[in-house]
């Protein structure tokens, strides 16, 4: 029986990464050994006074609706710490608590993008910003970088492909897939390109936080107060399960964003964010940045290994928990493609990779993405297996 | 500055209760007592035995993503649930885990509802589903219903309101604002006749196990295994701050919904759907049965009081916990609408109330809902305030 779907919902494909899982389960359920290096998040738990203060809310019967745009301590204690780690102030009237990121993304494209109207977003970029766009009806123009533009947007592609169709950029920085960070000349510039064309501008800043080489990715917000930027506890904050985001709006645009969360989400999950109000403690970021130190350890020791085996990473991340490898060299006749070629590390060397398909379509083919979301020996193991099939 | 919005942002507008709501917020800080009755979520906390599976889950660091369609245990649960509730069969496969009905509810306009195409829906009714169906670019054909056809849809409805463009019909039993429930005949000729143009029904039974007078509502999927149910953990079962319900689809259905849930949520909140394993459990729906007998008793104590009022409620609705009623009787000139009655009993009664127009057009103001979401004796000194302040 054909299914009678929506043509938005059979326009957005699924990840490519989901065969590779689906895949990876029947060999681990045969008893195969796979190591995991497609998921995107933090293989930590949450740390344990952020747990602790969600058991507390839980004890006090924190089981109730809060405000649509969440808790105002949460987002008073989210200004705090624009000020405290940016020097930037925020009022916490612009701060949007969502569930999760997904929750700022699909906020802020309903909000600011219109129908048939397009967004530029960066290939390579995150999967679900091009069906966040479409799933309101907007279209995309994917601009593609690499690593001669960091792989990211810049001012330049935006005078290059803003057309009268085009109602807004999104960038990210730190980036998934490639780790690239955006300076604060870079975002300035950027902010300018797209007031100048009457736009808006979306950072998705995410990964901040997981910053290595004692870098520290600077906020869009400490260049312009037009931006829109959109942040999460997942990552830095290690909350991935807890599902809760926010977004920072310019001044004016709290109104309509409470408007709709109160359509869209009634309201973010309450006891994430009396859990959440932990995050900003000294305890708690004590603990975040011997993680961070840990994720810097990782990268310090995965790469060398994978260029080593011949993978090309012409530029070292300073972010996020990834590495984005041109594998051009490795492929042949038997492996034509960067799918192929995780298809084949995970049934030959056990080791599960994200291909590069599910970040876009420019030199796609070619590239693959490895997360190091695992313990540095795993990493160490993953890259000994991976020689050993692909070079002997 | 005029704000650059998206025209489905300027065609969202929010709920009219919240102009209420921010006036008792000041009525409040201004020292006056406010018997708040026009929230629509119970006001008793999360039962315990779900609390501390909840606390267990976050000792045992279940802090990380589930699949995009939720806990294939909770899946099963939920199944195990239409078995023992409603004996009716439902592979876990159909059931998709979402944040809340509203992430049910958006699920499923995004992958059902074709731009430009119609929904129809009951007016009165819930005041969101206009608003998801707006947000993915649909169209909404509003039915005016009263007590006559007992403020349902009909499938006599469906006939004469079923056009080319129309590709859905959404009900909800028991329904927000008015309680009433559908029966098993009831929809089994919705079924029939929105099977009859190929199109989709959806029904919303959030409100399902809130149901008096030795009533139980009959699922949707009892008559068909072809329409959409959404349900929540909200209402019946007292989570409304821990976000999380459900999607039931036909068989063929959950790839689609898989693939859009990924994408919007990634996936549901986790510790939520550890606590709600022990929803089911019998310690809790025993604790579940005492609410149900309270709310029953609420409704049966402020019904007449109502009435003696001059409110006019032509059926006791079955379900839910609200009471929609007719208040022409009280209008005049300085009160001329449901809106101005509802301003009026907040400043003088310090009642909360929420005005029809929330929930559509047809009679609107001459309509409000009353939330018996409190106490007894809260509902009685309510009444007894309205009293005082429109008849002396």
């Amino acid at each position: 029986m054909t299914k009678k779907v929506a043509s938005r919902a059979n326009a957005i494909s699924p990840f490519h990464v989901m065969d590779i899982l689906s895949q990876a389960k029947q060999l681990e359920a045969a008893g195969q050994n796979i190591i995991h290096m497609e998921v995107g998040e933090p293989d930590f738990d949450t740390p344990q006074p952020i747990i602790e203060a969600g058991m507390h809310a839980l004890k006090q019967g924190k089981t109730h609706y809060t405000p649509a745009c969440g808790l105002p301590e949460l987002r008073e204690a989210i200004a705090d710490w624009y000020e405290q780690q940016y020097e930037v102030k925020v009022n916490a009237e612009r701060i949007i608590v969502t569930p999760g990121a997904s929750g700022a993304l699909l906020l802020v494209m309903g909000a600011l993008l219109e129908k048939q109207k397009q967004v530029l977003l960066a290939d390579p970029g995150y999967p679900c910003n091009k069906h966040f766009a479409r799933f309101v009806e907007g279209r995309v123009t994917s601009i593609p970088v690499d690593a001669n533009n960091q792989y990211q947007l810049t001012a330049q592609h935006i005078e290059q492909y803003w057309d009268d169709n085009t109602a807004m950029a999104l960038v990210a920085s730190p980036s998934n897939p490639t780790g690239t960070v955006l300076t604060q000349p870079d975002l300035k510039e950027l902010a300018a390109a797209v007031a100048s064309k009457s736009g808006h501008l979306v950072v998705d800043e995410i990964y901040h936080g997981l910053t290595y080489d004692g870098f520290h990715a600077p906020t869009a917000l400490s260049v312009s107060d037009q931006v829109f930027v959109v942040n999460s506890f997942s990552k830095f904050f290690g909350m991935t399960g807890w599902r809760l985001g926010w977004l920072v709006v310019p001044e004016g645009y709290t109104e309509v964003m409470d408007k709709l969360a109160q359509n869209l989400f009634l309201a973010p999950m309450t006891m994430s964010q009396y859990a959440a109000l932990a995050a900003f403690q000294p305890n708690t970021l004590a603990i975040l940045e011997q993680r961070r130190q840990a994720f810097e350890r990782r990268r310090n020791t995965l790469l060398p290994l994978l260029k080593d085996i011949g993978f090309s990473i012409p530029i070292t991340p300073q972010g996020a928990f990834y590495l984005y490898a041109d594998c051009s060299v490795l492929l042949n006749e038997q492996i034509p493609d960067s799918m192929a070629l995780s298809r084949y590390l995970l049934n030959q060397a056990g080791v599960a990779i994200t291909p590069g398909l599910d970040f876009g379509h420019h030199q796609a083919e070619s590239h693959c993405r490895f997360a190091y979301t695992r313990d540095e020996s795993l990493l160490i193991d993953a890259a000994e297996r991976i020689q050993r099939v692909m070079i002997g």
